[in-house]
């Protein structure tokens, strides 16, 4: 990346910002180059991630904050993470249309990303995506994820205040998704809270989070109620955000979350060198014999890996 | 394992069968003894996995079709993977209750799994498990996953054949969802078929299937209704899970299957073997120091990287 680039990018300009996302999806010597150029302009923005099971109308809230936040002058990057679409682009569609309100300000920059069959490269291309944003002075980068599971965690190591939304009247499956993900949550959100059962769900949260035992300055997540669709409530989440970005400062857990998010990104990148390392390392033949000793059960897997990584140190 | 625990367990004897599983959930070295003991023995069973969108109802149907198999005299393992709950155990409670009426029957052995936080982790003991029921002699494997996302994935690397279940009216997310995972159907089936619009989701689904070229002799998913809190439609979905595996065995298509698969768990484990020999070569305080130097913003992740690995060549 060149120096005119770099400025270029660090002025906000949203074709260089483009340009840096696309490479670090692509992942590579690309990436190297654009994070080995930036790296030193991140730290700033307030990372805020936004996660829920399907249905809760995340999508909307995420919208509304970022609106709210437009209206007040902050400059915002928007990136949704789509673990949930391994094989085709495109599926969070829906979700972007629903956005169209905040495209064409320059001041907001949206971006969707879908794994291509790599949850690994997913989390890495988010992680320099946040980065690239905030070398490019968006104080303010919301992260939301459609989907469930690993992606959450991995949003919450990526997120300074994590917001966990829910919504009344989702049904079994969608409550064993829940009970994952409460617990990254800093701020937990009861969306389409007009819905008549909408207080028993605020009370159910409240119960699960009187379950856990709590030292005496720890942070208890405020269980709050939206109605994203009609732009209710999201000033109060927005208060909430801020609060949490005090009390984070002022418990000098910035640096220490901070540097727990540095620790798990170097092992995932790590791994993945070490992953690429050995397959280059070994010719494809060796791992087809290895494969074939397997099928022929003469083999298992823990000793074809040990034959597979013994060889290349030799 | 000693010759007599594993005479047990190949016996069918459930405690054997429990006390394996529980050590490749461990993982390590308990794990490797146990898959060292039983790897010969298998190969044998037909591994169906069943995943879809929370909500479709795909652990009633999997309850059904794990009675109708009962019922024809078939011994069978039920394998639940829970990889939305990544910190708690017992979130797939409310699916196990619905499952009580297998209880007691030695004929069928259930098993809850869920992620502690590594999906890497979950994929490597849930096909151990696989090989564990395997080797115990359970013809018939049903790996069911809650969730969405790249399990799904991982759960068609695992199965001979793949139901993937959707149902009428689910929301905007859960569209999001089936865009990813239709994509590794051998069957696909549309439950809560009394529901009014159950004719245009199947007329969707079969839309989505023409798209799709096809080679002459490639399977066509067939698009099939169950109802299956009644127990409508099961039949047919054995009869068809019986004729994707006539179909696999006349086109010689187990053994690349078997070979893809047992190819994806080789990278699996490598990976995370190199990991932990990466870990335990380096000290921590060396990690320490490199996270502090991200933290300055004096080196980027893949600089640390390079400089880590380096490291344990020298």
């Amino acid at each position: 990346m060149d120096r005119a680039t770099v400025e270029s990018l660090r002025g906000g300009n949203s074709r260089a910002v483009a340009r840096a996302i696309s490479a670090v999806e692509r992942g590579g010597v690309e990436a190297r180059e654009v994070i080995a150029a930036l790296f030193r302009y991140t730290g700033r923005a307030h990372v805020i991630g936004v996660t829920g099971a399907p249905g809760t109308g995340k999508s909307t809230l995420v919208n509304e904050i970022a609106k709210l936040y437009r209206r007040r002058g902050h400059r915002l990057g928007i990136v949704a993470v789509d673990p949930t679409s391994p094989f085709t682009g495109g599926a969070i569609l829906g979700d972007r249309l629903r956005m169209q309100d905040l495209a064409g300000d320059d001041g907001v920059f949206i971006r969707s990303m879908a794994t291509r069959g790599n949850l690994g490269g997913l989390a890495s291309a988010t992680s320099d995506t946040i980065k690239v944003l905030d070398a490019a002075g968006f104080a303010i980068v919301l992260v939301e994820t459609v989907g469930a599971g690993q992606s959450e965690v991995d949003i919450a190591k990526n997120a300074h205040t994590t917001l966990v939304v829910d919504a009344p009247g989702l049904g079994d499956d969608i409550q064993a998704i829940k009970a994952g993900i409460l617990e990254i949550a800093d701020i937990l959100i009861v969306n389409k809270a007009d819905h008549d059962d909408a207080n028993s769900t605020v009370a159910a949260l409240e119960m699960n989070l009187n379950l856990k035992p709590k030292a005496e300055n720890d942070w208890r997540p405020p269980v709050l109620k939206t109605i994203a669709i009609q732009g209710e409530g999201i000033a109060d989440a927005v208060e909430w955000i801020g609060k949490h970005r005090a009390y984070l400062e002022s418990n000098h857990l910035l640096e220490s979350r901070e540097r727990a998010r540095l620790r798990a990104e170097l092992e995932l990148v790590a791994q993945r060198e070490l992953m690429t390392r050995l397959v280059r390392g070994v010719n494809g033949s060796k791992i087809e014999a290895l494969v074939e000793k397997m099928a022929a059960r003469e083999m298992d897997v823990y000793q074809a890996v040990e034959k597979l990584i013994g060889d290349t140190h030799s």
